[in-house]
């Protein structure tokens, strides 16, 4: 196995330097051969797909996670728009970040190059398969993927057509590569070649990103949980409070950066609260609230005492925790304690009030009066997106094309030694 | 052990958002009183370095090895002078990368931010303490340090008159935390607080770096080897390359930019080649040369046939590989099998070829016409270094103070909710 995965890794380090040297023109030739080819094969691919949903209705999947694997013609459609949609996106490399002269007369320069062979290790949605291997072509970087045991044959397809999209562009097919076996000592030997593979992004589950963050030599981009934050600080806009909230906690519960917790000034005005709270209520959405807060507000079913687990909760449901605070270094610390240094908002018509939220709360995303769901690449105006990172080091927050490429130093002399 | 390190990183971690929030002109205030505290504690610092000195003429260092582990007035002053370098250095923190405004009239910037917690494990020279946790204050990051137990007494000493220094400034002295051990254990319980530690940057043998990789679980920014190359073109102007050439080799051999290898076209002049060549053995450099480039030269005790071993070792001393070629192609091939992504220049006259070595060679810095002695932070005008980062994640190349922050997204709204 090991020397199995270790030869897959060979190859593609070794297409990587060609892939590298394309010109922006032949990386968009080659999305858009990869966008055909995913539609030529679309029959295949449903049909892989079949396979492994009739796996995963045999091992009792439940329905949610059987429509996330599902794939049909209209699915397959928009996965081959999406890697279309890379074409229109400014090439990420070859520029110079900068540029400076020094007092001998060097010119020294940063330049955008590809981070060299990227893995990703993710679970479930076989359209990631398409994304991330897409927006690895098009930042100049060999892609190896270890998908999900539940895609397995969906993701092989895909990865099938992309690599023959690959070919017919005139770029290396191998290039890009796929581990054929549903092992964890797959991962496992993939996660050892840090020679081999400059960074692993892992996508799924706590359990999925610890094992990888544990056993991998190379750098690793994490994302994990979003348990997002809004404050109502006591000078709050009551109309403004009302659509963010519901916007942030409704508008798609189930995805990271919906709103988990919403924090509530104490002078903020009770019957303001109330109508909030009634309008999310209305929708359906289960409160946790803490006692303080039960006391300012009318009883109701959906309205339950919030118990210790609720604070740092991701229900990524209709569901959510409320808890009344004494002021804004209150709710900071309420953040820092319970949040996942994901994306936190302040709702306040106070200037100085926004900029310390700004500046002293430890998120990759933090807002002033917006929804929390704009924490996300298309949203921010990065273009694409290949995951959220709540690691420090190398991206912070929303990733797009640009962090997939790192800089090296171009230096132009005439001749300059060291004294 | 495990609890004592956890203990330690929590309190680290704890001051570090208060260090964070610090402005410019505080952390200025801590590096001028730190560099007085250093000057201070003089005395108390040379007694504890006797005490190293001592135990490593008993294990039998050598006198090279003591030679850097030696500290006199002098080079405590020289200590102390660097940290105060770092005052006038602009702020790397606060600052927006950049600011644009979305569709719906978001404004989005990306706002630097220290890392957090940066534990730094190193060898031998003590001044790396005093340097590292400069850097680490000025960038308003946490710093945990790790010393190699050589140094111990040395580094205790230092890192006890930083931390007075901090706390003179009115700065936490938390924020700066010494492993007050020389076990491996000790490091190895570091190297599990994922959640405590942002980055963790190894400064030393490829022992200590591979243990670090292996165990770390929070992201680790290497600094490997330095086996730089430097390819005279056909082109090349002999009076350029015999500068370069002595000054990559000469200049100081000891040190990771140091040229190890020249590569020659074979069209280059043989005459021109046997006089550098004379030039560097005048110098008292041992050459290992290919067949092809020996028999171009006139006989020499200093001049001795390579073996395959030459190629990619890292003498680090007046020894060198030379190596004859065909052509670019063929000096890029060598680079990219022998080298070590760290510096490699090129001296010609031709600009395509310039421009393709640029391009083409996948090394942290590049170099046209130029000594490799320049693959350093303070000549290429980052400031001051925190080391050479042969990982391509976050940082590549030389690590200045920029390297040391990440970037958070703050995002200016009015009311908007996503539709």
């Amino acid at each position: 196995m090991k020397a199995t995965i270790r030869a897959l890794a060979r190859v593609v380090k070794d297409a990587s330097p060609q892939l590298a040297a394309t010109s922006s023109a032949q990386r968009d030739q080659a999305l858009h051969e990869i966008a055909e080819a995913l539609l030529r094969a679309q029959t295949e691919i449903i049909a892989a797909n079949r396979q492994d949903l009739e796996a995963a209705r045999a091992a009792a999947m439940s329905s949610a996670m059987l429509d996330r694997l599902a794939l049909d013609e209209r699915r397959v459609t928009a996965m081959a728009s999406a890697v279309r949609e890379l074409i229109a996106l400014p090439d990420p490399l070859g520029g110079l970040d900068a540029m400076w002269v020094r007092p001998n007369g060097l010119r020294v320069g940063r330049r955008r190059i590809p981070l060299g062979v990227i893995a990703i290790i993710y679970e479930a949605r076989p359209n990631v398969t398409s994304d991330a291997a897409a927006l690895c072509i098009k930042s100049g970087n060999g892609v190896i993927l270890k998908g999900g045991k539940e895609a397995f044959a969906s993701n092989r397809a895909i990865v099938a057509a992309m690599r023959e999209g690959l070919a017919k562009a005139g770029l290396p097919e191998s290039a890009m590569a796929f581990i054929d076996s549903t092992q964890r000592e797959a991962t496992q030997a993939l996660l050892e070649l840090d020679e081999l593979v400059d960074v692993v992004i892992p996508r799924g589950g706590e359990g999925l990103i610890r094992f990888v963050a544990e056993h991998a030599r190379m750098p690793v981009i994490k994302h994990y949980k979003g348990v997002c934050h809004v404050f109502v600080e006591a000078s709050a806009q009551p109309e403004m409070v009302e659509s963010i909230a519901l916007n942030a906690k409704c508008q798609r519960p189930s995805v990271c950066n919906a709103m988990e917790c919403l924090l509530v000034d104490a002078a903020w005005p009770a019957a303001e609260l109330q109508r909030v709270v009634k309008a999310l209520l209305a929708r359906g959405v289960r409160i946790h609230a803490c006692p303080k807060s039960l006391a300012r507000l009318e009883p109701n079913d959906a309205l339950v005492p919030a118990v210790e687990d609720d604070w740092g909760c991701e229900y990524l449901a209709m569901e959510m925790a409320l808890k009344t605070v004494e002021n804004l270094d209150e709710a900071m610390q309420h953040i820092q304690r319970f949040g996942s240094q994901h994306t936190d908002a302040i709702i306040t018509e106070r200037y100085a009030l926004a900029e310390r939220f700004l500046a002293e709360v430890d998120s990759s995303t933090v807002l002033v009066n917006a929804s929390t769901r704009f924490a996300d690449g298309g949203e921010l105006g990065l273009g694409a997106e290949m995951g959220i990172s709540t690691s420090k080091l190398h991206a912070f927050g929303p990733m797009g094309l640009r962090e997939l490429t790192t800089t090296k130093f171009v230096v132009y002399g005439s001749g300059q030694v060291r004294s």
